[in-house]
């Protein structure tokens, strides 16, 4: 047995930047949180503690700061990707930089400078680079973007065994917080377009599914973003069966004809599926 | 010394109720959260565990859920009444009955039965009640408004001692997280106009305040409410102040002219106050 | 109608301060989170946003780590209301201090300088003061003290009414998270000793009770406190009851015969009682 | 293009049981929260919805129950190993489980049967099976395992570049919180054992290592499980650096000699890495 060093990344994780943007008494404000992940010539820094290939993460949080005054922030992929290529130019002992961004909405109180957050989903993004010129990856996404159908849910003709006890449905609510993130053929789509369409299909595809499962319903919410949007080759979803139970009111002599349910937290159904294109370039890194 | 029962309650705490309401193909749907506390003749089960005075925490949760089915929700104020007056009403041991509910809103995302969650923010309502008849108060409330000026904020002319080391500004980001309650003078208030009012008041209270101190900008916003919106006496704030911290970017000779700013966690400031009329009729039980 | 000022406050929340004391080698450390909160001359600062009477939340904070350097922290007690009584008595327009601190435990894995993190419960103190000399008050407590019951708990004898389906029981867990704190008639207790004999009173009333509520268990737990610790005149408790419900496994032919439990989230029974001294002093604004 | 569908699998999540075992009066309680996740033949639930191949993760649930009683929980990773088996064993068109058990730590109170919760820390098992006689893997872990070291860690010797202004130190507080996790070579380990050496191994590495860097600390803790424990092949660390900043007290006169420090929030530094055996057998799917 030879004890060796494997896999490793270190970085800044939630630098959390508000960036304002002032055009005489209206203002626009980005707001997000960075995380750097670096990788590279790390061998030394493990065994023996030696830092010189070590850029720490208190200068990858300066540099956030840095790049959001020189360069604002803009589109978070491409913040991401002006980072990322940053650090794996700058310093030879990095050679792959990986960066998350999460953006937080805010609308406007009035017009000039006064906001309020704005729903409970979040904007992601995930960009891989080794460098400019070198090998790169976008993944955009979204997260907690809390989703319900009220009827148009069935679940029946499920493999029943020894421990089954749940009955058929044909008409249920299927309630989810969808995570979903989308990997981009290239690193030069029109990030902000693209992020608002791909949305409004995610939603489209859960409302106007009739749904006998929630991995059909997930899987029809990949397929149109794919269909629909060409800069798109791999969509993947994690997709939380938020149980909403039909309260048994009969002991009250009521009958509960799908009115009042009884919202469960624990436990829950988690479903996880992936829909791409088939000529998708193979990308593994992308989505770690 | 004589050991002897102080103040207590039980009850049922966070039932989470989805009630849906058909009309033919259209949905709509309350998503509540409700919490009953209930007080009276209690002395026996907690110095020798006799029951007979105790009506089920579990029986609160069936009684939620069946007076979802019968009465439907409406708005959680007039809820909260219907539960704490029968709880008193029936139950002659139930003196006091106290009920907090949490509304969370959601937007359509099609005319029929799809619906996305909207915004980070939670309508409340706390009612307490001797029951049908008897002293009854009805607070309304909001949690986790987030709110920023991005400029209009000063903070100035304060004590220094010893232990100062913050200096003046005349140009700051003001950021809170609102968590508001307002008491309302009777029980038969429109609640559903007068919270859209209010929360459109408070918004206002806070964007257009040239703030000097976050306790100046927390007046201000109760005293439009009161001067607004005659069936509220009282409002209670608490505001967190959600530092954000000018970068200092001299390192990188750059200036920060008020354009990149570290969102802070903790410590930070916390500004608690209330605004009333001062004939408002005294109700300490009501906010607790 | 008039618009007037009525209760308010305003400090800084949750100073993280970790204080390392070294006796050669060998280390102690005391890991707490301080929340102060002011009162007094307020009406100028909330009306015209004049800051003359306000001690910045900033120089609050920096109090805090300055305090903890030239005295150490030592019991949480005494340094709330070393604390407390500094922003009295070195300022006078504030009239009222109130400090509230959270204290982690950390065990030894050297004797030396290393530690790992005890256990989930936190100790905590709420210190209200008006200055050296004026009315003062200390309540001590824990929160998250997550005990269980597998054994020895029963339930019947309660109200039914028309919305009842719960079956009495004579064998159930009891399991519940208290948070639990307790007014010292005075100033000059031993706090750490203190503090260990009430924790272990809790713990042996939670243990040694056979229980047939809740309620009575929380009454025999405050019970034993007052009897045994003479500086205690009131205790207060909040337990949520974490329902573990037993699983129904009929169906599968097999006899749960209290073995195999789902430990519920939500909803959940809550508990909250006072057990009191009835010579005890009244100080109604120690607890808030 | 051809859209298809990608990896997908799905299962319940974060079932909570708690299973006692009564010996006479002396209890003892296993308290877990088991996740499964299945895979196979789901191409027809994806594409039209048929659920013909899918057993409902109701059923998974009912199954970790009626497992629970029937064989009692044991060590969690033979629990898995038992669970993961009889998913692809009884269902032909399940061929790969995973499942993933969290452990809480309890304490008695007496003898009998009272517990107190114990420690922040959370004991972790992963399975994956594809059957009795399959490809399996067990990855034993721990998390917020909570640890900090008041001296012996330097950081110095960085690079430096034009966004650094972080000054070495041959003296700083290093906490953090281990997430990790240690495969096994094969799936017949007495768990318990293991388990309790390699926490003990982790604490150890922890507090013994003189640090240059969290990395040299972290790779120095895996180096040490996979020294001394045979059975295992792989360890993986994530160990969020947890930055104590020395507090500036010039200002108010008084030097700061590593006595007292500001715990931070965010950001904070991540370091991830990887210990293991060059002759590791390889297997991916274990991590995921």
């Amino acid at each position: 047995m030879t004890i060796v060093l494997g896999d490793n990344r270190y970085g800044k994780a939630e630098t959390r930047v508000v960036r304002v943007t002032r055009d005489g008494d209206v203002h626009r404000i980005k707001d997000v949180n960075v995380s750097v992940l670096l990788s590279g010539d790390m061998e030394d820094v493990h065994l023996t503690g030696d830092n010189a290939a070590v850029l720490p993460t208190d200068t990858q949080k300066n540099t956030v700061f840095a790049f959001a005054k020189r360069y604002g922030v803009g589109e978070i992929e491409n913040f991401g990707l002006r980072l990322a290529r940053h650090f794996v130019d700058a310093q030879p002992t990095i050679a792959h930089a990986r960066v998350e961004i999460e953006e937080y909405a805010w609308n406007r109180i009035t017009e000039r400078h006064s906001f309020v957050r704005d729903g409970t989903e979040v904007r992601t993004a995930l960009v891989h680079s080794d460098g400019t010129g070198g090998r790169e990856s976008v993944v955009s996404g979204l997260k907690d973007l809390v989703v319900l159908n009220s009827t148009g849910s069935e679940f029946h003709g499920f493999i029943e065994d020894e421990f089954t006890t749940l009955r058929p449905t044909d008409d249920r609510i299927l309630a989810t917080a969808v995570t979903a993130s989308w990997r981009h053929r290239g690193v030069g789509t029109d990030w902000g377009d693209s992020y608002r369409a791909v949305r409004e299909h995610l939603l489209r595809g859960f409302a106007e599914t009739h749904s006998l499962s929630l991995q059909q319903t997930l899987y029809e919410m990949g397929r149109r973003v794919l269909r629909e949007r060409r800069e798109v080759c791999e969509v993947r979803m994690s997709m939380p069966n938020r149980h909403h139970f039909l309260v048994d009111l009969q002991p009250f002599g009521m009958n509960n004809d799908n009115e009042v349910y009884f919202a469960a937290d624990r436990p829950y159904g988690l479903i996880e599926g992936t829909v791409l294109d088939d000529d998708a370039p193979d990308a593994p890194a992308a989505w770690s």
